[in-house]
C-alpha cells in the first residue's frame, strides 16, 4: 500500500448531522501526518483507532477555528500520555505565537518539544522530506492566508530487468542502470544499453489536499495528475455565488479543478451545513468528474 | 423548582470511558450560566438539548485546557448561527488576551459582543448581580490561579399572613411589615406588631461550585450551608499524596469539606482516568458525607 487517507471530519464550520469539522490523517510510506485538526479530532483519532503517539507531523492549513481547535487539546492529552519525542507541527504564521500564549498560561511546561515550521504564505515551498517523500506548501484562495499541501513520492529507481546480467556484476554498474543511465566502456563505447537491461519504475504515488480555496486555476500546475486530490466542495453550484463571497468552491468548481489538473481521482469535503445528504453533492460533481468520491468520517481511501 | 444543574463533562485532565472535560450548565431563577467549558462543550449542549443561544454568562474557573478549550468553538458557533446579543465571560487573567488573539489571527470580527468581567486572583469578589440572585468568586488553592463561585439567591422578603390585616391597608404598610420592621403610629408606638402579621420569608437557595482545589478549609465560609455543594474529587483516598503535588482532593477531603461546611448536600466529579467505576468512589465519600451523589453526564439535579 502506497499511502491511505482516513477521514476524521468532513464538515465546514460547524459540527452537524454527525459530522465534525475539518481532520485527516494522512499515512504514506509508513509515516502518518495528521492535516488540520479541528475542535474534538483527538476523540475521533481514537474512535477510529489511530494512535496519536505515532503521529510526530501535523500540517495546519489556515487559522479558521474549524481546522485547528483540536490542536491544543491534542497537544495537551500527547503531554499527559507522557510523550518525550518531538512534535513537528508545519504552521501557518500566528500558530505559534497562540499555542504559546495558552502554555504560558496554564504554567504548562510539555515533556516534548514542539518543532514550528512556518510555511510562507503566497508561496510553494517543501516543507518535509526524508528518504521516500516530499511534502510542499502551496497557496490557496482563502479569505485569511491558506495552504495546500502536496504528499508526494521521491522519484523511484529504474527496476533491473531479471536474468539478462551476468552474476558478478560490480555494485556501481548497478547503480548506473537503476539511475538510467548506459554503461559505458573507458573509450565511451556502449557495453549495456539501459533500456535493454531495466523497466520503467514504479510509478510516484501523490496526494494533494485543498481545503479551504475559492476556485483556483493558479493551484493546477501544483496538483497536476496526482493519485488522489482533496478539494473542498462546501456548496452546491447553485450557491455559487455565496461560494465565491465566502472563499470556497462548489461541487462543479472542484470537478472542473479534477479534470483541469489530470487527476486520477476526486475527494470531496467540507460541507456546508445547510447539506443533510450528501448523494446530491457527490452527482452533481460527477457530472463534471467521473471518478469522485465523497468524504466521510471514519473511511479509510487507499492507494495501492 | 429554584435551580437546576445539568452535568455536560465530568471528567479530568482528558475525555476517557465515556466521560468529558469539566462543563455544568447551573439555571437558578430562570437564568442559565454555563460553568467552566472543556473541549467539545458545544456538542454535549446539543447532545443534552440545552440552548446555547440562550446563554447570556459564562464563568471560568481557571486556564487549564480541560476547563476552557471549548470556548472558542462556543464563541465561533454562537457568531455562525447569527448571535446578536453580548456574552458575558467571567474570567481569569490571560482569557480574554488568548481570545483576541485567535480572533485577530482568523480576521474574525464576531456580530456580538464579549464583555469580559476578570476575577481577581485571591479574593472574593460579586461578579454577577441581578434582582434575584448573586454570583461572588472565591479562591481555591490550585496550582495556578482559580476560582470558585458561589451562586445564591437573594434574601426574600417576609411573607404577609392572610386574613389578619384589614383590606385597605397602605402599600407602604404592606413594606414594612415584609421588610420585617413593626408598623409605628406617629408617636414611635405600635400599630402592628411585625411577628404576628408577617411568617419567616422562604429559604434561599445556593450552589457553590469547586473544581480544581487541594482541601483547603478556607473556602469554608464561602460555601457554609449551601443547598449543594460540587467539590471536586479526582482521587480516592488512597491516592491522598498524589492529590496533594497535583493540587486536587481526594473523596474523602471533598466529604470533609462538605461536612464541615454543613452543606446540605454534595457532588463529587472530575475524575481521574485511572477509575473506570466511579460506585466506589461514591462510597468512599458517604462514609464522611452521606447525602453525596455522583456528577454524571447528561444528568441533571434539581433543588425545589
Amino acid at each position: 500500500m502506497s499511502f491511505s487517507l482516513k477521514i476524521l471530519g468532513s464538515n465546514a464550520a460547524i459540527a452537524a448531522h454527525h459530522r465534525h469539522q475539518t481532520s485527516q490523517v494522512l499515512t504514506m510510506m509508513q509515516v502518518p501526518f495528521l492535516i488540520d485538526c479541528g475542535e474534538g479530532t483527538q476523540l475521533r483519532l481514537k474512535k477510529f483507532k489511530v494512535k496519536s503517539q505515532r503521529i510526530d507531523h501535523i500540517f495546519i492549513s489556515h487559522l479558521h477555528g474549524d481546522h485547528y481547535y483540536g490542536l491544543m487539546g491534542l497537544i495537551s492529552s500527547l503531554h499527559l500520555y507522557g510523550r518525550k519525542k518531538p512534535l513537528n507541527i508545519y504552521a501557518p504564521p500566528g500558530l505559534k505565537e497562540i499555542i504559546s500564549i495558552q502554555l504560558k498560561y496554564s504554567h504548562s511546561i510539555l515533556n516534548y518539544e514542539i518543532n514550528y515550521q512556518e510555511w510562507t504564505p503566497g508561496q510553494s515551498e517543501l516543507l518535509f522530506e526524508n528518504v521516500n517523500l516530499t511534502v510542499h506548501s502551496f497557496p490557496l484562495d482563502h479569505r485569511i492566508d491558506c495552504s495546500g499541501f502536496l504528499f508526494q513520492e521521491k522519484p523511484k529507481k529504474r527496476k533491473i530487468k531479471k536474468g539478462l546480467l551476468e552474476k558478478n556484476i560490480s555494485p556501481l554498474t548497478i547503480i548506473t542502470l537503476k539511475d538510467g543511465k548506459d554503461v559505458l566502456d573507458e573509450n565511451g563505447k556502449i557495453l549495456l544499453e539501459n533500456k535493454k537491461y531495466t523497466d520503467n519504475p514504479a510509478r510516484q504515488c501523490s496526494y494533494a489536499y485543498c481545503s479551504d480555496t475559492r476556485y483556483d486555476e493558479n493551484i493546477i500546475p501544483y496538483i497536476k495528475g496526482v493519485d488522489l486530490l482533496y478539494h473542498e466542495a462546501t456548496f452546491k453550484e447553485d450557491m455559487k455565488e455565496r461560494a465565491d463571497e465566502t472563499y470556497h468552491s462548489t461541487t462543479i468548481q472542484a470537478g472542473e479543478i479534477a479534470k483541469k489538473a489530470k487527476v486520477k481521482k476526486l475527494l470531496i469535503g467540507h460541507y456546508s451545513t445547510r447539506y443533510k445528504e450528501l448523494e446530491p453533492m457527490l452527482e452533481e460533481t460527477r457530472t463534471i468528474f467521473a471518478n469522485t468520491e465523497l468524504a466521510l468520517e471514519g473511511e479509510t481511501i487507499t492507494q495501492e
